[in-house]
């Protein structure tokens, strides 16, 4: 009976040091032998003990490794659903997305900011090659001046890939645009005058409160729920209550939260917004990126008579420096392309031309494969660093697609003092406060899972870890100084 | 005694039947026998008629090909100026400016109505081998995102340049934009709101117009005079009256009617703006297209205190399909940054390093000598053309600079009606209507001049004029039935 009361002891209190934060996610626990000399118990005991913290789902054991703190105590961050009640729609007002366009100009920094894909999970070769064949072929065409709604083969290109997830799009409602931001930027001016309210999700990207600030609209956020995305009650209820001119949301893979909003849900969106005459403008830039493998269908699936424009484009997915993206603008067709034609008269040739090419001659699928795969291993990888380098009570996303990680920070720490602390070590990462139109999220950042794997990543991510937890310390010395 | 009034009669007789239009400019006289045959005088008598008619300007001799109808008969169109005491401050009310993109968009038409320079008058292999090499030596970078103000390199050659014109640009207020059109659209965006009044010239280049449209902003025209340009006077008085918030102006070889302001109207207009804190936007796309090679300086040369955005692009010098342009944008930079990087992020890589990789190795100032030239001459071939086959009352411009041609046709004939007759011919022009705040210049029509010279656009510019002529007769008939 000693000897059980000893094992229980012992897991009792190396359970605690784990809920504490003291033995970290991820972190080894100490070999058998040695528990055993510390703790001055037999090698049977220390045995026990760790099973039953294995019983507990506090540990796990790895093949010839030994005992792990398990990956299960990493938390997602909390969904803050706003009080819906007491939302109105209004301006932004959120000053730091001002200042955003100065932390993502950094080149100085490890980029754990930003969410482009490194050129090493790209196919960059094969549309440098597709690129140089166009210029090479024609080189009068791919420089001259092409009609504003796009190339024809490429429209006909992203229409015809649709039909993958059960959309049928018709080649002649496809604008090619410069990036989806532009895509979205354009359908909004199409469907909105300043003044107009905008339903949004929160959190959102940052892009789409800047665009919708610069137009003038006012917005109103429903819960992107961490795990679960858009609440389709919520939209009701929003609908319900406010005028809404358009909505614009991000069902798959949410930036920052890489939330998958699920079917139910997304036919219940769109229906509601069919109901209320409010025309969709979805932001699809990451539904190619489920790393499953198996694409999420968008919300114009589910358009019947509803208005949906999706827009995407191969920013994430092939080049983020072609700026090629698309809207499937629908009834909206010519309104947008007169839009795109009176704002910057067309997207240049060339880069249409290369991806045309591209899509042509190479294997797109297998390329995505491969990114896809990169990315899943990627989000694993991060979490890892989390877990074994960040504050044990550091919340993190456990995102099904898309770029980004999404972390709630524990201590108190703010964002904005992590990223400014992570800067003067040369190392990058977006706080929270610039996902939403009043800067909530002041305790979050997002880190971005687009780059290539290497030590450098790793010993950023443990950098960043480090300068939370001192950053909690000082937080929690100050807070209990007299 | 009696040849002299043989010689002189027939002499008075010819010169009617120029100055009536019945015989036309360009259009080749009889031979000296036919006409001494005809008339029943001496070769000599006729060789007297002529050099008479020589002397007073009206026929020309070419060698080995006989008397023509003289160039000097062509007139420039009228300068309309619009009576300013009568003219306020207006929303674009000129419908036909929706359906402008139908025209531009048809690919069926001899495109005499775009002003995109043809593929055989650029350095298109040299741009192409630039990509190519950009391409090779680092394809991640050249499809890699840049950042939102521009490539640096891009950036340090347009600032070089404007040297050569006695302006002094700092590197890092130029922002790279998706050609000189969004530099003109994200200027405007930075310092006017909706509502506010601009000041524009008239005629102007309409997508001028579509961009203020479509921001919701009103304007307020000033004379453009034909071979004159902007009058200074007039901006003055307007500045005087009306409070305006920008000034959006092309001095040098307004599109479309091809006249470059006066230095000394440049310094004023610069100078009553800044007196009135009005910001002046300033569309330089035609600066470098001077047919002597001497640079018209841009209103920034006269900046002084004054806000000058000067907005261009590389799209009429170098490649209209990359889509690379740019804006000198002052204490403006910041905020056109931003409203960039809301709207699209950035303009696309690839295309700035092929021009940045291009005006290191190649030879810019070349490629220009010969575009210019050809431009000169195909001025000289278009007015040739509608010499010889427009009636003869038609009005032409004689630019001494830029892309465009602007007549007015004779005969009360409409340029929708000859855009319309040319259009069910395969031939296209662009009606005058498109070129003001409410449609004024119903009796133009813009040419462009961008066309590589062959029997077709002669062919073209032949049967346009043959249709002007149809619509003018068919006009007059109607007017003269009972």
């Amino acid at each position: 009976m000693a000897s059980t009361l000893l094992y229980e002891d012992l897991a009792g209190r190396l359970g605690a040091q784990i809920r504490r934060g003291l033995l970290r996610p991820g972190e080894r626990l100490p070999s058998l032998r040695r528990l055993g000399r510390q703790e001055r118990v037999s090698i049977a005991t220390a045995v026990e003990a760790y099973l039953r913290l294995e019983r507990e789902g506090l540990v796990e054991a790895r093949e010839r490794s030994g005992y792990f703190v398990r990956a299960a105590a990493l938390r997602p961050p909390q969904a803050r659903l706003p009080r819906l009640q007491a939302r109105a729609p209004q301006a932004l007002r959120n000053p730091a997305l001002l200042d955003v366009l100065d932390v993502l100009s950094r080149e100085d920094l490890l980029p754990l900011h930003v969410t482009t894909p490194a050129a090493e999970l790209l196919p960059v070769r094969a549309i440098a090659a597709a690129a140089s064949h166009v210029l090479r072929r024609d080189p009068g065409l791919a420089l001259a001046y092409g009609a504003p709604q796009g190339l024809p083969a490429l429209r006909e290109c992203i229409a015809r890939r649709y039909l993958h997830c059960g959309v049928e799009v018709d080649p002649g409602e496809v604008v090619i645009t410069a990036g989806a931001m532009e895509a979205i930027t354009l359908a909004l001016r199409s469907v909105t005058r300043a003044g107009d309210v905008v339903l949004i999700e929160t959190p959102t990207y940052y892009g789409i409160l800047q665009a919708i600030a610069a137009l003038g609209l006012r917005a109103i956020e429903v819960p992107n729920r961490v795990g679960a995305g858009i609440d389709a009650a919520a939209v009701r209820a929003v609908l319900a209550r406010h005028r809404v001119a358009a909505a614009v949301l991000v069902p798959n893979f949410n930036n920052p939260s890489g939330s998958l909003t699920g079917e139910d849900d997304k036919r219940a969106i769109v229906a509601a917004c069919g109901e209320h005459g409010v025309t969709v403008i979805e932001d699809d830039l990451y539904g190619e990126l489920a790393y499953t493998g198996e694409r999420p269908p968008p919300l114009r699936r589910y358009a019947g008579s509803t208005s949906v424009i999706t827009c995407s484009s191969y920013s994430k997915t092939l080049a983020p420096g072609l700026r090629i993206g698309w809207a499937l603008a629908g009834a909206h067709t010519d309104a947008i392309v007169r839009a795109k034609c009176f704002s910057s008269v067309a997207t240049a040739s060339l880069p249409q031309r290369a991806i045309a090419e591209y899509l042509a001659r190479h294997d797109f699928d297998r390329a995505l494969r491969r990114l896809r795969r990169e990315l899943a291993a990627n989000s694993q990888r991060w979490r890892d660093a989390v877990r074994r380098h960040w504050p044990a009570d550091t919340r993190v996303s456990e995102p099904a697609g898309g770029m980004t990680l999404w972390l709630e920070l524990g201590g108190g720490v703010e964002g904005q003092a992590l990223l400014e602390a992570g800067a003067a070590r040369g190392i990058g990462c977006l706080p929270g406060h610039l996902f939403s139109l009043r800067g909530d999220y002041r305790g979050h950042v997002r880190l971005g899972l687009g780059l290539a794997w290497t030590s450098r990543i790793e010993d950023g991510l443990r950098v960043l870890g480090r300068l939370a937890d001192t950053l909690a310390r000082r937080g929690a010395h100050k807070r209990t100084r007299p």
